[in-house]
């Protein structure tokens, strides 16, 4: 798709710099752009490729236009400007609709018309696949499942137990939704499984990573509410609750029964244990535990910093001490008041 | 499916106090429960919904009982009798029999007539499927693998390697059973391939989690004992041993050839090196890494707690220079000592 | 296969000590062979399994050879020797060629006519499926994708948005190269989607373990170099970068435009946050966090040691407080100089 920085300027609501009738052709980094494609500046770790871009102009903000040298488009958010613009430039694909003759649909499915079901896909019996939908190759729609309008299953996605999945979701290759959660009594030294009975409850606008696993409820519902962005190889655990537009970057875990708020970020890695409450606007970096609920907004950390791995090891051997040492720190502090005042 | 409560009453062993012709149809949580369900009250944390619960009778220990607004069925274990009260409330399907007109089953596999292999499934050569096994939609047996009887493989599993899966097994989705090892030598800066030869053995009664990997063993097996439950998400590498009735929880690693013992279990996330012996009886919590071979029974940590990120900031800091305190500490004890010596 | 121990010398250009005419059927861990199989000591944690080995041979270096009751092969790399040796007994499958008559190739996808693609597989337009590739059951190769030749796709595989995949890769069930990254952009507390329309490079000989991801660019491409392996349940987002010669083993996760150099080993479980630059010849050890650039080749370490839990919790409350314990040695420090400079 090409579109002149005139039209661009006017569709980002941005100030143009330069030759309105210059034609672009895409979008690529600051280090990568050719003549005929549009940058953009919104990290400021990428300052330094601007002043040698090729590109024909570059999304950013007014106080670093001065530095570029193509044609610029201002405005207060380029990584905002800069989605949108992408957007415009490399449209999405129209999508099929219909049933592939290699598809496998149960006559007691309901398909919509202008929904398309793939190749090797098997949608089962009361599955219900809303307007629009794409549901890719090999997806498997177990009975009773319910997929939103708009939604679109990339490829071998599974969804299971009467989950139901609301619009415009966007599910990712690998995607298992509705798998039982990992429930057992113990019995005379032997595990017993605990039925798992519950659903799935996906709201509008979900967008579910590759190869990520949400189990269903063991009573009730797993629950992820509308504008919840999840990563890829997420593990959430039967009955969790995940509030409104919450991101969730890569390889976290979710333990099961916890509630997490609304607006809140976890970072790659991040584990929480179960049965927590974690509020609304809660932010986790990278890698923590967390093992305890939190009841204010606000940034929480854990972990330990990386270290040349000989300084590590000296300090690993310490932190076992810790305890030991505070002890010996207390005792020195006394002694050494009790001196002072005996002075 | 629907039971009297005087039914629940003597199929779990519990004692009623309520009326038992009172007819209930399902099970929920305390907080979600209607009249006409039953719910338990197992984990301390959710007594406080117990007063105001419309459930119709609710399983817990004498001692809750008085607080109750409902029948009551009493118990020791509360968790174990709703895990039978789920089963008889909620029973499994009937599972289908045959071979689905899209399954792909080598004429040289061998299916049992009770089995049923869905749409999509491929069957390679000299795979053997047993009595009354489920192979859901789009699961892949490659050449030489055996399901026991009673398994259930519920969608789009993968078993390579010649594995051996033993009697009710439930493998959820994604799940992928002998993949290679992650084995190669080094040679002139370049990695050379180690053949993986070896296959999986899997005992009666295992439960592995959607889109865990379990590998083949390098020589000799990958070895799951019977009874074993692992939750989504896990990696368990080449030549690894668990023993029976371990239970594994979400996104843990376990690298190769480490040899875990009976009745242990691993909580989320957490990781064990390569080459190690874990005792039997051994707990790990949340996200530790399980660096050394253990030799006792016992539970056992790593980790840092979560900080509000700026204090976690200082302290991580600290945490770099631990060695070099411990050191300061040590001078500042031997002067005080020699000054107190030489008053 | 069967080899005389004299041939198997000769292959592996090792001195033989013992019956060149001695025949050799497969290979086992000195542990578990039976006669008739060959055996290696690479590790010296093994050693303790010599003495009583049941092997007809055994691979070692010279120093541990009085020390066997077989026969031995002796050479400076017993695992290298090791490597060979397996693939020589047990020798690759050959591999079928054609089109399974329930494979999906669409007819603008270009398949060599020396290439395997399997039932369940879906070939889409465009797409390249060079010389002497495999493709498994229930692959799905998206519009466009090219996949080099002697590739195998075990089964399973989703390669999506373009992605160019080399020579001679291994791509194992469950693997996903292409899905979208985690981009998004903050607009008045909702995320809104930054188009990923970047795709993935991979170079020749590399290896991806089951279940593992590769998101393609957002802009420009997401790539990975000739001879990288990685292991089971990895991420790798979107415009990572890694070097040739570099493993990466079990749910590693390698966070977005983050650099790994050449000849880097990262250790299971470890996580590196976004926008870095790793220095070829870095190593991080296990679950360790990497949050910013490393310049110097080397080996790097993060975490605490496991500790019986009693110790952990008693030390894990002094993490919370190590920059309080600081001060207070920094205080008691100047207190004791100034007392004794006031003497």
């Amino acid at each position: 798709m090409s579109l002149t920085l005139a039209q661009l300027a006017q569709a980002l609501d941005a100030e143009l710099r330069g030759d309105g009738r210059t034609l672009i052709e895409g979008m690529a980094t600051l280090k990568d752009a050719v003549p005929g494609q549009l940058s953009f500046l919104a990290n400021g770790r990428y300052r330094r490729h601007l002043a040698a871009t090729r590109a024909s102009a570059v999304i950013l903000r007014a106080a670093e236009a001065g530095a570029a040298p193509s044609a610029v488009l201002i405005c207060d958010d380029p990584y905002l400007a800069y989605a949108r613009a992408a957007r415009l430039l490399h449209p999405a694909d129209t999508l099929p609709r219909g049933i592939h003759p290699q598809a496998v649909v149960d006559p007691a499915a309901e398909v919509d018309a202008s929904a398309w079901v793939g190749p090797g896909a098997v949608v089962e019996a009361r599955a219900s696949v809303g307007a629009g939908v794409f549901i890719g190759p090999a997806c498997v729609l177990a009975a009773g499942v319910s997929i939103g309008a708009g939604s679109r299953l990339v490829a071998r996605v599974t969804v299971l137990a009467g989950a139901r999945v609301g619009q415009r979701a966007l599910l990712h290759p690998g995607v298992v939704i509705g798998s039982d959660g990992f429930g057992m009594a113990r019995v005379a030294q032997r595990w017993e499984k605990i039925p798992q009975v519950g659903s799935v409850s996906i709201g509008d606008d979900v967008e579910i990573g590759a190869n990520t696993t949400v189990d269903r409820g063991a009573l009730g519902d797993t629950v992820i509410e509308e504008g919840v962005k999840i990563d890829n190889q997420v593990q959430v655990a039967h009955n969790v609750f995940i509030g409104a537009h919450t991101a969730i970057a890569g390889c976290v875990g979710i333990s099961g029964s916890t509630r997490i708020g609304r607006h809140c970020t976890l970072a790659g890695g991040v584990g929480v244990v179960g049965h927590l409450d974690i509020a609304d606007h809660v932010h986790i970096t990278g890698m923590s535990m967390v093992t305890h609920s939190i009841r204010a907004a606000g940034t929480y950390s854990a972990g330990t910093p990386l270290m040349e791995n000989r300084a590590w090891r000296h300090n690993a051997v310490r932190m076992k001490q810790l305890d030991r040492w505070v002890r010996r720190l207390d005792e020195l502090e006394k002694k050494f008041s009790i001196k002072e005042l005996s002075k």
